[in-house]
Parts: C-alpha cells; sequence; structure tokens
C-alpha cells in the first residue's frame, strides 16, 4: 500500500497527531515487500511483509447487529486472511435466530478458507459472569447482561482479541456493502501500525477516515466528504487541541473514526465509553493523559515508573483517508448521527475541557436543540481499561459458561501455546 | 485471492467455457505465496507471487470518457503497481480539454507511484493516420478519425498494449466509484489467466461477473443481481449453446462482461466488432471457431498448420463472480442497455447461428420492440484481428504523428528493449 507521507504531526503532552495521510494505491506491487519512502514523490509505501506481520498478529472485530447475512459474508470476504476474526453480535435471536445464522456462515467460511476466528453474543449469560468476575461488572444492566451499546460491544470483542494472545485489535462494522473498502480498511490498519512503530508494538492507534460515502438522493448517488456529526465532533475536538496548546488547529479528522485500530499495549489502558461515544473519547482519554490512567504507574504513553522525570514515549495517532466510498447499511442516519454526537456530552465532562469552553459547547448543544435550556449534557458511561480486569477469570469463567461463544476449530486457536499465535 | 473452484467446464469444439467461481477471500493471506487447491473445501488459491507474475505482464486499459476526474484518480488508485495503465479517452475537448484534465492526472499519479502509463485520445489524427496506413482502416468514419464506439476505444487500447509488448490485457471502465473493485477485477484478471494456462500464455479469457449492482430507488440503495440486457443476452448465448451441443445450458454468465482480461496471444487473434457489440461477439467469434480466422492455418486456439487432424489446444474461458458491488457513473442506464443489447444483431447474424433460432430471436426482438416488423436486425461492425494489422507500421507513425498521445517517461516503457518489460 501507497500513502502520501505524513512529516507533519501536533504532539499534545505524550500525544502525537498524526496529520491525515492519503491512500494513494491499494496494491504498490511486488517490488515491494519491504516499506520505503520516497521524498522526492511525497509518498510512503508500507510492503506486502510489514503488511503480513501486522496482520497475522492482528485481532480484526466485526460488530455485527441485525445485517443481512449476505452482508456479514462480504465483509469477512474481504478482511485479511491472516488476520484474527472476532466477531461480536448483538443481533435479535426471535422469533427467529439471526446469530445463529451468522455462526453458521462464519464457521462455513472458516471451513472453506482455514481461517481462525470466534463469535460471541453480546447477550451471552457467560459472558456477562466472566466480565463480572474479572470485575468488569460496570458494562451490565439490570438484567445482568451486557449492556446494549457499540463501546460495550467493542469491549467484549476487546477482551477476545486479549485472550486469544494478539498484539493488534482493529474494528470493522458488518454492515459495510463494499468488501474492497474493508480489505482497505485493514490494509491501512497495518500501513498505519507499521509506520507508527516499525513493528514495535509501542502504543499506537490508526483511525481511518473514508473518502467519501455516497447517498441516494433524488434517484442519484451523491458522494459526500464527511456526515454532519462527523464534522461537528472534529471541530469541537479541534477546538480543545486549541485550548491545551493555544494555536488553532484541524489536525483531527477522525473524531468518529469506526473503523480504527491499536497496538494491543494501547488497547489494554484505554478506558472505553459506552455506546457510540466510543471513539471520539479514546481521543479525549488520550488526551486526558496521566491524570485519569487506571494506576500512576501504569499511565497511558508511560514507559514505566511513576517518577516525574520519567520520558513518556508518544502514542502515536495516525489518520488515514481511504479510497473507497463508504457504503453502508442505511438505518435512519438521523437517529445515529445524534447518538454519535454522544461525544460532545464526554467533551463536556472532561476535566481538560476549560469552563469557558464548556459553557460556550452547551450554549451550542441548547441551540442546536441537543439540549434543553438549563439542563447539563448526560454522563456516558465509561467502562475500566482492560488491564484492570482479571483476563484470566474472564478467559476461565468464559470457556465454562458461555453459551454463544464458537470458535473455528481448525487451525488452533492463537493463544493454545503462546501468547501469539504468529 | 481465494476461489471456489471450478471443476466443471463445457466444451465446444476448442473453446472451452468454465462455470462460474466464486471470490471467497480478496487476501489470501502471507501463507499463500504460490497457488494450491482444496479439493475438501472446493477452493483453489492463487497466490500472491502468481498473481504478481501475471499483473507484472499485463496491461490495463482504462477506457474513459467524460468522467470526473476525481473518479478516474480512484480507479487509477485502485489498479495494482505493477500492471501498465492504457488509457483511452473519448472525453470531449471543447469548451474545456477534459482529456488534458485526465492526462494531468494520469502523470501526476505515475509521478508519485513511479507506475508506467500510456494515454491516448480516440479523436487522434496521428493515431487514425497509423491505424489507416497499418490496415485497419475501417475503424475510421468519414471525417477520418477512429469512430466514437467501445469497441473501438478497445481497438485502440489493445493496439497499445501489444506495442507495448505486453502478455495480458485487460479492461476496465473509468466511470468505477469503487476501487476495490477496480483492484478486486485486476487480481480477478490475474488469477484467472494463471488457473487458466499456469503462465503459459496459451489462449485464455477471464470474464467478471459482478456480484451485485447497487441503484438507488425510493431512497435507499437496491443491489441488483443482473441487468435486464445482461440476463437477455447470457440467455440467448446459451440457447446458441444449445443449438450447438443439443444440450440445454446456462453455463455463460458473462456474456455483456466489461471488466475481462485475456493473453495477448488470444488478444490478436480475435476480431473485435464495434461498439457494446464487443464483449459478446468475442464469445460469438470464439465458437465460430476455424471458419471465420484470419487465415485458416492460423486459427483461433490452433496449434499450427492447417491440417484437418491437427489438435486445437481449448481456450479457455473462466469466469469470475466479484464480491464488490459493481457502482458506476449513471449515465441513463435504459438507453446504454438497449445499446448493450446490439449482441442480439450478432448473434443474428453469425453463420453458426441455425435458421430457425434466428427467426426465433427476430420474433423476439420485434415483439421487444427492439426492431419493427417486417425488418432485418442491423449488421454490427466487425475490424480486423491485431494480427491482421502491421504493428510495426502503426507503431512507427504513431510515434511520429500521434497529437495526443503521452507516455510516461518514468521508469522505461516496456518496449524499450524487448519485447516485455518484466
Amino acid at each position: 500500500m501507497r500513502l502520501s507521507s505524513s512529516p507533519r504531526f501536533e504532539q499534545f503532552g505524550s500525544v502525537r497527531i498524526h496529520q491525515v495521510q492519503r491512500v494513494i494505491e491499494l496494491d504498490a506491487g511486488r517490488g515491494r515487500t519491504s516499506s520505503s519512502s520516497s521524498s522526492s514523490s511525497g509518498t510512503v509505501v508500507v510492503g506486502r511483509h510489514d503488511l503480513s506481520a501486522v496482520e497475522s498478529r492482528m485481532a480484526v472485530v466485526v460488530l455485527c447487529m441485525n445485517e443481512q447475512s449476505h452482508t456479514v459474508e462480504s465483509v469477512l470476504s474481504g478482511i485479511p486472511h491472516d488476520c484474527f476474526v472476532v466477531l461480536v453480535s448483538n443481533t435479535r435471536r426471535a422469533p427467529s435466530d439471526g446469530y445463529e445464522a451468522e455462526v453458521a456462515h462464519l464457521l462455513r467460511h472458516c471451513a472453506d478458507t482455514g481461517r481462525r476466528a470466534v463469535a460471541i453474543h453480546q447477550k451471552d449469560a457467560g459472558a456477562a459472569r466472566a466480565l463480572r468476575g474479572a470485575g468488569a461488572g460496570q458494562l451490565l444492566d439490570d438484567g445482568g447482561l451486557v449492556r446494549d451499546g457499540k463501546g460495550e460491544a467493542m469491549f467484549v470483542g476487546l477482551a477476545l482479541a486479549a485472550w486469544a494472545g494478539c498484539e493488534y485489535v482493529g474494528f470493522v462494522d458488518a454492515d459495510n456493502y463494499v468488501p474492497g473498502a474493508v480489505l482497505e480498511y485493514c490494509k491501512a490498519f497495518a500501513a498505519g501500525l507499521h509506520l507508527a512503530g516499525g513493528g514495535g508494538g509501542g502504543d499506537a492507534m490508526v483511525r481511518v477516515a473514508w473518502g467519501s460515502k455516497p447517498k441516494a438522493r433524488g434517484g442519484r448517488l451523491l458522494f459526500d466528504r464527511r456526515g454532519r456529526c462527523s464534522r461537528v465532533v472534529n471541530e469541537w475536538l479541534n477546538r480543545l487541541l486549541q485550548e491545551l496548546s493555544g494555536y488553532g488547529t484541524e489536525c483531527i479528522a477522525t473524531g468518529n473514526a469506526g473503523e480504527h485500530a491499536m497496538t494491543m499495549s494501547l488497547a489494554k489502558k484505554l478506558r472505553l465509553a459506552g455506546g457510540f461515544a466510543v471513539e471520539p473519547f479514546e481521543l479525549i482519554y488520550l488526551l486526558q493523559g496521566l491524570e485519569d490512567g487506571p494506576t500512576t504507574d501504569k499511565a497511558v504513553g508511560g514507559g514505566g515508573g511513576g517518577g516525574g522525570e520519567a520520558r513518556l514515549a508518544p502514542v502515536h495517532i495516525r489518520q488515514i483517508e481511504t479510497r473507497n466510498p463508504h457504503l453502508h447499511d442505511d438505518k435512519g442516519d438521523d437517529h445515529v448521527s445524534g447518538m454519535r454526537c454522544q461525544a460532545l456530552n464526554m467533551l463536556y465532562h472532561s476535566h481538560i475541557t476549560p469552563p469557558s469552553m464548556k459553557t460556550t459547547l452547551k450554549e451550542w448543544m441548547v441551540a442546536e436543540k441537543m439540549l434543553e435550556a438549563g439542563e447539563e449534557p448526560p454522563r456516558e458511561r465509561v467502562y475500566p481499561a482492560m488491564e484492570e480486569v482479571d483476563l484470566e477469570v474472564l478467559s476461565r469463567v468464559l470457556s465454562e459458561a458461555s453459551e454463544t461463544m464458537v470458535v473455528s476449530v481448525q487451525p488452533p486457536l492463537p493463544h493454545e501455546g503462546c501468547c501469539c499465535w504468529s
């Protein structure tokens, strides 16, 4: 894969946000087995070997809810073979069992391809028990099952990726109609993670900005550049950066990026938010930095001891603009779009947001009818970081008690033997 | 790339039409550098090395007419780096020069990527002179320029691919909104050509059946399986096969395949039809077989001498159903769809179509209002095969007289030095 190079970045504490890179060639050719950059053309190639090295250590978590089985099958066909597939489904199970159909498709796909995968339902009672036992009971609702929500599904997927010993984890939505886009997202994950750390497994994240989103309007297709909510969230996140540094910036272009990936090292340190606040909150949480860390000596981006003079390795945030249109199931976008703006609630309640900005933000939300006058933005849920969870308990209870977890049996699962199967 | 295997085929004379194969994985992983098939899973993997071996010897002809430059750039990003790009444009040049903009995009892309490419305009007066001088004056209209039409553009592209010494040639339309689909088409070309000949360069063709075609209807996207004209053309071609063999069949699923590729060996033997008759006529021409060959001892699929006992190597027709939706510019599909049914005119006038079938076909065309009662289906144009053209003259006059041909200069063009640059 060839990308435009990204020599510029902005740094906030230990968080280094790189300028958006564009995909120039989906396939950079066979001469490009290793990576190289060309300053004359302003591009960088991540070679096939380097892409493969990341892919074979990466779990791709597919988040699924009531999709057509056609669509799920198509998404699977787009995920590079070497990735470990983790399907987390919140598909309805009655009157007909949609989850059972998804699993049947997944298992047939794995049998055809010799691919490794695991599937679980978000409402699995055994998974709920395992999470409670492992110290993540906050994820459960009053009925004792994992709450609905995207952040909650990602938490479950991340737990399974950690359990399987993966070194990288990426997230894609199952409602994508373009398998070639799914392939591009995964390649962009691998390329960005390689560029961020050279495979060293430090703290890095790759967030995808799709190039366009086709919408059917007036009988024809129009290609929108950004959804309205994405623009709003990016703008407010960039305002926060200006508050932190004093300089105006437009460096965040991926505040709401559903398609994103990170090193497991970073994923374990992140506290995920619930629902659609999850993706923007990853950035806010990183910017909050040390103070909120699970423990002071295991800070995000931290290089070890808690001493004030210890140097923090940067957390690299790479942003990649992909080529394929993002064509997905239209589930009433206005509603979803509103929910995606949950980011603003997180921003409002963050302690790094200055009071003056909070006031402006609240006024804006009232003017936009996202809030009643005089109301406070609601607080969104924040869950413990994976490193605060007892993965051993989680794994044991899950194996014993899960009612919906299905593992493709051939070849053996990565976690058997050692912590990574590569 | 992993495909479903295709153990079944039907043979008509020397033409072997293989059952449609489906794409199972766009990327079959790093363990799959060479090719293998698994009879237990009913799939076959064409490994990366084998794909690359074909790609690096393949010209991809991009047929372009009045597309947005965004779209052309996106198509280029999807073509594998190692392929030689041949852009043939019939874009309007006044009041603003759309072709000049396309060339500027192409050259910038080549400079960024180090890719080899050539571009030409269909109405190039020098190209017209070169074609006339080389014995292909039939392509020219009364004004002495190459006629409008898809078959005519393909002829020009094929001539440039032959001139550049490519061993394989594929065709894609420039109005494709999904670069990931373009990538998949090219990979399918390479996979199919590899499977057909193991790189031996015999006579083989790969035709793509896209899995679905999204259409905006009533504010939502619906995915159609086949266009109406495609269904009609496939059905009549299959009827012809039944006439030839006696057995009913549905083996042709790609009668109108715009996305297709072939070995140069085969391409040079084919007589192309004009306009939208070009793709179905390739099949009809192959089925017509020996009798119509440019010369009796150079028959299609022929292994040499004209003796009645000489064995003909089979011409392999591979059909691959791709995964990505075929999302392209909507230029008023009904009209285009009608024109694409030009296939039926070719079928009507073919000497291998039995008289009784001609009668039925004509009646059907009248009932469908494609013909007036009592009218004969029009004859479509058929051009000489590339091997009947004097490529040396073509190349010389083109270099001297072309007004629009642009070659990316770095790295050197393939034909410099030897007949292939691999």
